[in-house]
């Protein structure tokens, strides 16, 4: 933490990854709202507050960095919201697959960055991205409509698609605004980062989670 | 809990609470949206967590009595929505004043008629009600924007109004249709109630405390 490039890296790695839980927190709240039943409500209402709790976790330790969440999270807040409103889900299953398919690429791409990070950074990276155990509600869920209902897995998949190529534009255009961030990616003075082959193997990974994720949920990638 | 009267009307109640507290997550959550830094967007979200959290107490309470949280839910839900239909904050400042007038006045109410139950299920109820430690942080934002632009108080003071009118309106709705749930508050076969003189101080004292409130905030009541 001594090197001031690397500490700008980190508090924007955490800035970046608390904007990310605190939206993804208002976004599962708000499409919480379209559950057929209370039940499947308060499950999504679950997922939300379990982003909230990894949210409180970068704060604090943000404050131990003797930095505010706010000024971190701040460059990193556009690129969130464009993300979240150009992937405003129109019903209760794109909601669904936005929630697991969304959270899970970003989950990925977080812990592809915190191996080159500090070991406590990681800890912290690895902790908050922790699966919080709702992934197998959604697939249920999921699975179970399209069994009912065929017609809707076109559909779904499509919005796939979108979800993962709005998702990749903004991680585009946040490492090409932040210097520091992109150094800890791609390494600095004295330290060792990923080369452009790395680089590449790191997106072929990102999308072959995604198409993973994607037949597990009966959904063609 | 042998008197299945008495057992349903602690269902009711625990019911309502946690349909209560479920809606006021996804409230609280939305409302979030609209706050004018991330620090306070953050602020209102906590206060939405807190509300889940005594919602899965109540879950978990019910789990225990055998009774599924939806089923006790289901008979209050249309209450509560039209309650937040009709609450619909169109600003921060009327979203935080919901926040902290209705959050307190169905604490207040909830205690009320927690008076008449047993130990147990007074305790839950005291816990999930107890305060969240955020009416501070609203009582601070919404004297300072009284403070920076009096002529909001007025537009304020009557939004006040509205929500207690509201909640009292549904509270009575509640308390018509549900006759197990009047019965813990008026009493039944060998269990003494409350009469109506008494009923009449219960508003009374819900009324003055909301006074009470409002004028903290720096309100009209």
């Amino acid at each position: 933490m001594n090197d001031p490039e690397y500490r700008a890296g980190i508090v924007d790695l955490l800035g970046a990854l608390g904007v990310g839980e605190l939206t993804a927190f208002q976004r599962l709240a708000a499409d919480a709202e379209m559950a057929p039943t209370l039940g499947d409500q308060a499950a999504l209402a679950g997922m939300a507050v379990a982003e909230f709790h990894h949210f409180e976790r970068i704060r604090d330790r943000l404050a131990e960095l003797g930095v505010s969440i706010d000024e971190a999270m701040e460059p990193f807040h556009d690129a969130y919201v464009s993300f979240h409103a150009k992937t405003t889900p129109s019903n209760w299953l794109e909601g669904l697959v936005k929630a697991y398919v969304g959270d899970q690429i970003a989950t990925d791409f977080y812990r592809e960055i915190a191996v080159a990070v500090d070991d406590g950074t990681r800890a912290l990276v690895t902790e908050v991205l922790a699966d919080s155990g709702h992934a197998d509600f959604v697939i249920d869920r999921v699975r179970s409509a399209i069994a009912e209902d065929p017609s809707v897995s076109g559909r779904l998949a499509l919005w796939g698609r979108r979800l993962v190529g709005e998702a990749l534009a903004q991680a585009q255009r946040v490492a090409a605004d932040r210097d520091a961030l992109a150094a800890i990616i791609v390494g600095g003075k004295g330290r060792p980062g990923m080369d452009l082959a790395e680089l590449g193997r790191v997106f072929a990974r990102l999308t072959e989670g995604h198409s993973k994720r994607m037949s597990t949920l009966g959904l063609a990638s």
